[in-house]
């Protein structure tokens, strides 16, 4: 089995060459393989932060080798992993960045401990940067069709870490959510869906009343920013199908002070 | 019609998933197209930023499908567009950001409303992700081979709205204009021309006096940073061929208190 | 001799166009050629940064034409440079930036200065972006199997500037050097190797004292971050094989007060 594509989720950031030369370790393992970068920009140790945003790409990448490195245990003794799932195999530390993607892809398939230091590159120095050393080449590795037991000995996938993304909880008049992420464009996504907001009786086009650490404001439940005057705050479905609280033209985040995993409640009329 | 390179220009950053899907999207509908990003990194929502940066580079890009995305009225009536012009197609929302490249290659040759939703994926939620969804589907479908007219109505050229960049104004002792750009290193481009300053009798070498805002202070008209000290104010003839203000080895944009659109008038003795 | 690969190390940042207009004039001269950014994110004028960044990264890139490009002399009469060192061919400014990677490469077979216009690209404006109009058309040129006999005279590679990287300083109870790098994570790079710490009688385990500045604090000498706590202060074989002062989950950098070329004294009990 060879892999044309490998993509790469990261909290390298860009002003390091560390994303550079992850692309120059896979050109030189498997020059034949394309890299998309997802990005290189999740928040220092932000595995859930990582593991969101990958799951949120994955379905709109190709099957391929998907990395994802956030990884706060490097040097200890977390698992280094390769997960088999669907059409694709995820490569990363197992400490749940890999869980939703793999969960999203149907479930792990069978998966492995990259221990076998012939598939990974001399240390030049520390174990710091496992990026380099073990992970991106193991992934080209795999991409070359290198088979996954190859690598080490089996893991049992009930075995893996892994990641607790916190449910909302629905009551007669109410649901109980948190902020999930907030983007570029300061739109804070909920772990709420808008079939969870009819539920309680609320329909597109009302107002809702939207509690955050006490404070209760209304939003509009929207469909799309058209009709909306600018700085109107609207709970909007966005483009993965949650709710967001979102600000037409502004930054929601900043105007309601927001951050990842702030309380949000919703409550109608 | 076959295009081998798609680029794109958007106000998406680099922090999200944004523009890696996007690359995704490509990867799967249109495999064998190469991807250069011009720039993810335009201002959320500054249309003019976008449409004056795409026209900077536009010059330098082979022929092909550039897509540009700052799409403040995402979700409204606003048109989704696709402008053949020159060797190349656009691909936007039809807010005025194609139109300097457009211009800049010859004007447009055919356009067309992307409306065919064949052409777009299946959304998986709110319609506020339309480069995903529909601007790079189309382009990559437009990269292999898919003729214009399959993707909506045409559209008369002559409806596309336009941007509107500021003209500079001269009079007999001086010439008024206005801050276009500040790049990373604090140049701050204007929408004036060596050759209008030198109709008001200015040559290479000499000082010229800067109004910003009611202040005035000196600054040396220049070809190059060579033969100035460091800290000196310039106005240097930049990489475009326009006139920039001009720190050597410091931010103009700081050190003069300049931003996009302040108003800047040029006078010689 | 051709190349197949490009690499890219510059100040240009990825919000103006800059790095994308690179990557579009490589496409038009050396379609075939693949282009890897090792990054873009060097601070402006950063020659040692620049210079220090890639030779971190050129072992793990395979051989190519690699241009660096911090360039505060632009448009001054510094030299513009090709460097032919190992299996690579080194292009930029002759201000420092390639002298270590080409010392890491073994040193120069051949130079020459890039004066040929005929491999530039005529200019639109002024001499403000060598990037676009004369480093990164020669580089694509050279990949596209053009001698480097044809872009200038030859130069005699003991007048290019060196990169004056600071070396440390030992006595008898301690070590003196300087901070080399600041990288994303807040870790800060020295230019000491973890065996002139060994030679004042440390191991890996002890502690060590650490001077910045006048002020002293305590680090654990170490190989990993396991086994310490959140919160402790490392002096860390980093992944090039120096050490650096780390924080465990935490920033070195903001803790502790360091940047690039802070002074750090090391002495053992």
């Amino acid at each position: 089995m060879r892999y044309e594509y490998i993509t790469l989720t990261t909290d390298y950031g860009l002003n390091d060459e560390f994303a550079g030369v992850c692309h120059g370790v896979i050109a030189q393992i498997a020059p034949g393989a394309r890299v998309i970068d997802i990005t290189h920009g999740i928040e220092p140790f932000d595995v859930r932060g990582g593991g969101l945003t990958l799951v949120r790409a994955i379905q709109y990448m190709p099957a391929g080798v998907h990395v994802a490195i956030v990884d706060p245990g490097v040097g200890t003794d977390r698992r280094a992993i390769a997960v088999e799932a669907g059409p694709s195999v995820m490569v990363g530390p197992d400490n749940g960045i890999l869980s939703p993607a793999v969960a999203m892809l149907g479930g792990a398939t069978r998966c492995v401990e990259l221990t076998n230091e012939d598939y990974q590159l001399p240390r030049a120095g520390g174990q710091t940067f496992a990026g380099r050393d073990l992970f991106v080449p193991a992934a080209a590795q795999i991409a070359l069709g290198t088979p996954l037991e190859e690598f080490g000995d089996e893991v049992d996938p009930h075995t893996l870490v892994p990641m607790l993304v916190p449910l909302c909880s629905v009551d007669a008049k109410s649901v109980a959510g948190e902020i999930l992420w907030i983007d570029r464009f300061g739109n804070a996504q909920l772990n709420i869906s808008p079939g969870e907001l009819e539920m309680l009786g609320a329909s597109v086009g009302e107002q809702v009343e939207v509690e955050i650490e006490g404070a209760a404001i209304g939003a509009a439940f929207s469909n799309t920013y058209a009709d909306h005057e600018d700085g109107v705050i609207l709970l909007i479905v966005d483009s993965y199908g949650m709710l967001s609280l979102s600000v037409n033209r502004g930054r929601a985040s900043d105007i309601l002070g927001l951050r990842s995993a702030t309380k949000v409640r919703l409550k109608t009329g």
